[in-house]
């Protein structure tokens, strides 16, 4: 491990609130009714210089009164008391720290940002922010944000951690995995990355066993020759998603006043994360659609695709998305499966690929047709189009898709699109762990970055770049 | 008028359903019974060789014994028979027809289909179809749609009519209007288009004074010349906006076995759709937000686009969207508004735009910077991400929006993107007229559409091309 150790703030056994609240709108009251809310086992301490207790909780004047070992100190106090009460924390052995408060670099306090990287330095204190929303890892019941869960639904367990720069757009993002079919790993908001930053972020991930998946919004590095080493080192071992703020010179202008990031040229980013091996996704949707096939799917042996699908026009706009992919291409069928799926599926059936089972097919029809379709060695991934407005279409579908899914080896991922009844059938599904996308563009765009990440991850090993 | 005439199929006093039954699992039976279900008013009439009575309807053996005007029979017996039971309807005077049954060229059978159309211009009676899903008018509740209503919910009524080639993106796409802010006019899904094609559509739905804008699916035409009179003309009065299947080699094939249509090549409808004035998206959902903003959209001024947020990580993604548009740019901020503006934001607001009003900002807040740039005549438009996962944002933000954009004369559209608490808040806007989109390149897009699409039209009024 290279950059700073991120553990005691992730898995902390303490945590120490300076700047908790009784008032109910300030930011200090909120953390520390979410750490509450969440069910959080470690010790909760509680600094306030101005209370004696907090919501039933004893208040430390300072957190140098606590006298015992405390892993995590949340900041929430205005910008100027920061850097004393940082200072306060390293003479009190706390091991790592969060500032949240906002009014540092990003309105242009550099020098208040400067002491607070100085303080973090000289008493090797991992810190993280400020200007951020902090950390959430709903395994450990670590939950730093200043948002209430009735406004922002917190996400499940998962495999998937997500690193943002900006505090809003990682909250809505956070907001929108809750109701995906993934959970989440770990979420670390770090904001201005005055002392840690994205690499020490990305070494730190890369190294949990409980991340399968990273995705990032970014706005800016520093360090650019040892992010460039440190996202290379990553994504030989797991896949990494990032979604650029500031790609343009007017959207850089809006970057600088927003996280005082130096957007930098767009293109040398985007070279630098093609040389990396990250996935590039160009919206907060493609982030979420590239992290649920990633979490999900086992790496594809080929590029060939098989779609069966209950709606012709979805199956045209499907093969559509495939052919200007230039990625993936249509599986040609064996003579043997061709022969075979004649025999079994209705005459009205034109048997080809992609594989029109018609409107009135049920779980049957699908179950036979994907078990032939599976043992084609000339199919390496599966596109499934089942809408659920048909008669045939039911809850046993959605059950036998994701029976099937459970048998196989080769990637597989469902097109339904459609309201409250199609919903509900996709809930079915993706707990079961088959990704369910409600366009054919964004699964066939969620396969192409599935096999594109691999293969270029396979062509690295063997050279050893 | 030069088409033929739908208005008997769409606003029939009467229709007959040839093929009705008391099997639940056939069509004829969820016709039946989706009509009951809609309330339609005028008379059903019941055809079924074979009973007396169906769902405590007199059944008739043969269309001709009705004896009674007819001004639509929807027909939903195996292909075999279509030619014969069209015959009848032409005998006993009905007005139009609409042929829901598969079986004809999409399988080969063009005999058949051959013998449909001449018996369809025998009695000059406009013949829908066949393979495909029919009609559906929220407001004559016409809806011959033979899919269960627990399945596809029905939209509400509103000023969108979408055609469409294929019945399954046909259906996909009326349950997604369901839960989207805008409303239907009519629905109709033409199939093999035997008889009426999409230019008898386009013409019809031009005169129709309930539809504001027209949404299709389209993935072949045949009289080309003609097609391209016909979306000319419309193009001049209200926006088409088109999705194509069959835009690949691949796709095409696909789309030949679905719906017979010969695909052509694709660069010669996009060329043919761009000389129509049409808007062309390239996915389902960019059909739906293209139509949304279309719908409740008053024609900008400009290219000019003010975007005020309370997260810098959206506004930062919104700016690189206009950025990246090639079509619209940020405005330019007045001394004045600049001036004004800094009296009235909080210090922490640094005062540009994009204007990032901050975490804490409340309704007040936004609505005195609405009203501010509102009056600045270097602003076209406006884009304004609410992200209501924020201490400040509540429904009061949601209803002060709407109050806003009903006193302006400027397009304004919203981005916030969540869950359950958010969407909650997108339905109070959305009913309020605000087009709210989940996406800040999703809503930048769809504000380039509108700017491009009456652009185009009003250098073309001028031209008089």
């Amino acid at each position: 491990m290279t950059g700073l150790d991120l553990k005691p703030m992730l898995k902390p056994r303490s945590v120490a609130i300076i700047g908790a609240s009784r008032d109910p709108d300030k930011v200090g009251h909120v953390i520390l009714q979410n750490y509450i809310n969440a069910g959080y086992s470690g010790k909760i301490y509680v600094v306030n210089n101005k209370a004696d207790e907090i919501m039933g909780i004893k208040a430390y004047r300072n957190i140098r009164d606590i006298k015992a070992g405390i892993d995590l100190a949340v900041i929430a106090i205005p910008a100027e008391f920061v850097p004393d009460a940082l200072e306060d924390c390293g003479k009190a052995g706390v091991k790592t720290t969060i500032v949240v408060s906002g009014g540092f670099a990003e309105i242009g306090k550099n020098d208040l940002q400067e002491r607070l990287v100085q303080v973090a330095r000289k008493y090797n204190m991992p810190t993280l922010g400020p200007n951020c929303l902090g950390v959430m890892d709903p395994r450990s019941r670590i939950d730093t944000l200043f948002l209430p869960t009735y406004k922002l639904s917190r996400p499940s367990v998962g495999g998937v951690s997500f690193v943002s720069q900006s505090g809003a757009v990682g909250s809505t993002i956070l907001d929108l995995i809750s109701s995906e079919g993934f959970g989440l790993s770990k979420f670390i908001s770090y904001g201005n990355a005055a002392h840690i930053d994205e690499i020490d972020v990305l070494d730190y991930l890369m190294h949990d066993d409980e991340t399968k998946v990273v995705i990032m919004y970014i706005e800016g590095i520093r360090r650019g020759r040892e992010f460039l080493e440190a996202a290379k080192r990553i994504s030989r071992v797991k896949p990494v998603i990032v979604l650029k703020g500031g790609k343009t010179a007017v959207g850089m202008a809006a970057a600088r006043s927003h996280t005082a990031a130096l957007a930098g040229d767009a293109q040398a980013y985007e070279a630098v994360f093609r040389q990396a091996g990250f996935i590039i996704a160009d919206d907060i949707s493609e982030l979420l659609y590239y992290a649920k096939i990633m979490e999900s799917e086992v790496p594809p042996a080929g590029n060939r695709v098989a779609i069966i699908t209950n709606g012709g026009g979805a199956g045209v706009l499907a093969t559509d998305a495939v052919g200007m992919s230039g990625k993936l291409k249509l599986a040609e069928l064996s003579k043997k499966t061709i022969g075979s799926l004649a025999k079994i599926m209705p005459s009205l059936v034109n048997v080809r690929n992609p594989l029109d089972v018609a409107g009135d097919a049920d779980e049957k029809r699908y179950g036979s047709a994907l078990s032939l379709l599976m043992q084609d060695g000339g199919v390496d991934m599966f596109l499934v189009i089942a809408l659920f407005q048909t008669p045939g279409a039911d809850s046993k579908l959605a059950a036998r898709l994701v029976d099937l899914k459970q048998k196989m080896e080769k990637p597989l991922v469902v097109v339904s699109i459609g309201a409250e009844y199609t919903k509900m059938h996709r809930i079915i599904m993706e707990s079961g762990g088959v990704p369910v996308y409600d366009s054919p563009v964004d699964a066939v765009k969620s396969l192409a970055a599935l096999y594109s990440y691999y293969t270029l991850r396979k062509a690295r090993s063997k050279s050893n770049v």
